[in-house]
């Protein structure tokens, strides 16, 4: 039935009761999604590319998410299909760095990866929200194990130099205390008839009861010391067990002032936002799995070490020019019927690619950011052990932005690795001109204002640059309101043979989910195209 | 060196890092903890008691977790113990029931689980808290993997049977759009000079920078749809890749007066309740692991099926009498210096216990929690396959109180077992008074209205009447703060050669946290006398 078969005095209930019964859960969930309530995701499961390509070949450019997921459903719908990688490896930015690893940036530093047997740090992606399905669905389909990622921890840190001494917080204090202080005066002006004119006397009421059940206000609708406030910020002496046991309640309130003027209200608010809401996973093992599950399949159809020069469209064939960078030799070419190509904006504008103007325009429009990401590894889980910090992330205003805890191996004796900082920006740009060991030696001094274990149980350190990777000169495409507006739809187009995907062709850039997308929607284009 | 050797003038910072420097990093962290800041936890690691206890002789009364921590500790420390437990099994209140176990109620009603291998529920305690360092101290030290235990899932349900014509809402929805109509709310007071009498302007101008960021409020100060709110509550129609990746925001925020008549807000502090904040773990496998554990360590020292009925106290040792519920035959007797007793009060108030009157009047003081938990088995995970719904709890005002989806084997094919129900109170003497075949029954019937894929998707269930539960008469004791004036205290002395603990001797009641304390706080007491 269609949902305009439902006569008019029909509730949005019954509707869907109805629906439900004729056609089973999961298109009464849908049908919901379609009537006004928010959707987690556009991914419709699994594509069916239906139609005979009769024998159509496709070149696809880089084995990162994009291209090897190209590779593997353009593969399955009878397509013949070549990928060419410029690194020895396949997944891109789909990355976990490991002990015996090693990485060579632009200028020849190369750093060996030391990390104990188990231990790594994903220099890129490293989360994924529950409501990136089409990345989620691949996880399901090529077996790749999947473990919560936490964002939000109540017991790590939220850290101003500039405030309370620079003594660190923990994050459950701030949480806390900031939504109390704002309860108890929204909850006062209430009292003092101010919001007469906003709320009518029956949702005054209501509001008040609400506010001192969210805000842990006391009887009087105050954020006070007390068993309310002790009940979310934690206590100076938690209850126990036997004597001795009473629990005595925290009386160190934030004042507001002083919270307003900390500014480590900035920090609370990161686990609320819609990417990084609870469920979010990360594969078992490190990030990287997600890339090895793929070249499990299509690893076959990969050339690697092969540096793109040149992409040249002819009317019934694309040849790609690439050189060996491994064996060195002259430039070779492969041909094909299509190309998806799936490089870097930041790389391809380098690249002669016989493109029309439009899509050329796009393709020179988006600039790529400046991060790095370090690695520590420190001879303990001091974090674990000495804090009871597990996995989640501490807040701080020094230019390591982050202290992130692993969220895997809890309560692991031996070595830990930590992502000791996560740099964006002027900071990013900072990290990046310094030499490898000079990034991790800073790291590991900024982040011993946090935690001075730091200074006694820091083993070793591997430091990314993204401005530096020679593959992406970046870490990712970055659209403007007027970039998007003017360009977007130009470098998402077929241009002749060749089109585009990976996650600077999506609205979600940054995250593989747009990488999974892109490539799932232009290859979908691509095969109308072909059996047409 | 003691904190007041440190010179007056000294900032706390620098005192921190003194220490820090002098001590180590844990101890530095301990220090900080009692400058005033909330500490996590009273447990002091690992408890060593010192001094030769002589051959001394202790009989522990119940096999669960306060009962094995003490048999543990105390044969490591030299004594002689023996445990009597009145099940067929170790654990107590720690419990898992899997498919193929069985258990029979008070009234003979007996259930055979009957879940697909690897699946189970935690009729008890099915979480831990970081700061329940006892518990998870012991979780280390025995071996017991860990893995997080999923709170707050902002894809998962919030529903009223008396709002919104019955349908449920996503968490995320609720709990952004509450708090963007306060922070909305507040900003507009607050630009209207009615905060003037308790804020300063400058703080004001704070106020409102914070209020934007923190409640996802527009250029304009307004919670609005858009893309701060969609950022927040969700999509239309999410970013995407390719071509139509653009996002159309959410254009259904919640009315502020719908939204508090609707008393959705109730659900959304949940996992800001110390107790509930991140990170909280379940044992892989089901919270029975840690019994399990500690049976391995104290397995040898258990006499199963043994039903005290009196406990006699004389100058030297202390006698227990017990019947063998499986062999039965005449009372047998059990001598040993001290008994350490941790048979819940339920049942304790209804055993001949030679006390004196304080103590036996705390025993009868504290009445047992009626609950009921409700497991049950779908034929497959639609939750994670239709809803994007991967562990975490789901609220409704329906008698069930919550549906809590499974936190471990996401993306699991084949069957799937969830917490179908949690009920207290009213709603769990209303479960216990049906046949347990009815409990599951009726859950599923309510559960319906939430997931209408329960009608063909269930498979079967087990239901759980703490009531109704022969070695413990309800789930936890309760404590009003009146009866903790008046007996706490005479509960948890040493009333000649017998001491008590457990949940009920704590201020921890219900947790498993409570039992761990309370037993290691009456074992260093004994100790102390043993060894006097």
């Amino acid at each position: 039935m269609k949902h305009s078969d439902a006569p008019a005095s029909m509730s949005r209930r019954e509707l869907l009761t109805l629906i439900g019964s004729v056609a089973g859960g999961a298109v009464s969930y849908r049908a919901m999604a379609g009537m006004g309530l928010t959707t987690p995701s556009n991914y419709q499961g699994p594509i069916k590319l239906e139609g005979n390509p009769k024998g159509a070949t496709v070149l696809i450019l880089g084995a990162g998410i994009a291209g090897m997921v190209a590779a593997y459903e353009l593969r399955n719908a009878g397509y013949k299909v070549q990928i060419l990688e410029y690194n020895n490896r396949a997944g891109g930015r789909n990355w976990t760095l490991r002990g015996g690893d090693s990485y060579t940036e632009l200028g020849g530093f190369t750093q060996k990866c030391e990390f104990d047997k188990g231990l790594y740090i994903n220099p890129g992606p490293w989360r994924i929200p529950h409501h990136h399905q089409g990345l989620l669905d691949y996880c399901r389909r090529l077996g790749v194990a999947l473990e919560p990622y936490v964002q939000v921890n109540y017991n790590a840190m939220v850290h101003s130099s500039r405030a309370f001494g620079g003594q660190p917080r923990r994050f459950r204090e701030v949480q806390s205390d900031y939504q109390g202080h704002i309860a108890e005066m929204l909850a006062k002006v209430t009292q003092q008839n101010k919001l007469d004119e906003h709320v009518t006397k029956e949702d005054q009421e209501m509001l008040l009861e609400s506010l001192k059940d969210w805000g842990a206000l006391d009887k009087n609708y105050a954020y006070a010391p007390g068993r309310e406030s002790s009940d979310r910020r934690g206590f100076e002496r938690p209850p126990a067990g036997g004597l001795s046991a009473v629990p005595i309640h925290s009386k160190n309130i934030i004042p507001f002032d002083q919270l307003l003027q900390s500014r480590l209200w900035a920090a609370i608010g990161a686990g609320q936002n819609y990417e990084m809401q609870t469920m979010l996973f990360q594969p078992v093992g490190g990030m990287g799995r997600i890339g090895d599950a793929f070249k499990r399949e299509v690893g076959d159809l990969i050339h690697y070490n092969a540096k793109v020069t040149q992409i040249k469209q002819e009317t019934k064939k694309v040849t790609v020019t690439y050189v060996d960078t491994v064996k060195g030799g002259a430039p070779q070419t492969m041909t094909a019927d299509w190309c998806l190509c799936t490089i870097p904006l930041s790389i391809l504008s380098q690249i002669d690619v016989d493109v029309g103007p439009k899509m050329q325009a796009a393709i020179n429009a988006v600039p790529y950011a400046a991060s790095t990401k370090v690695g520590l590894q420190f001879k303990r889980r001091f974090w674990e052990q000495d804090e009871h910090i597990y996995g989640g992330i501490t807040y701080t205003d020094l230019p390591i932005r982050v202290i992130a805890y692993p969220n895997t191996g809890y309560h692991e004796a031996g070595k830990g690795v930590l992502l000791g900082g996560y740099m964006f920006g002027p900071n990013a740009f900072e990290f990046t001109s310094l030499p490898p060991a000079e990034r991790v030696r800073k790291a590991v001094e900024y982040g011993a204002q946090i935690h001075p274990q730091y200074k006694t149980e820091f083993d070793n350190g591997i430091a990314v640059s993204w401005h530096r990777v020679p593959w992406t000169l970046g870490c990712l495409g970055v659209w403007t309101d007027q970039a998007r507006a003017e360009h977007y739809e130009n470098l998402c187009q077929i241009d002749g043979r060749v089109l585009l995907a990976g996650e600077h062709a999506s609205y979600i850039p940054g995250w593989q989910e747009g990488a999974v997308l892109s490539s799932i929607d232009a290859i979908t284009r691509l095969h109308k195209r072909v059996t047409a």
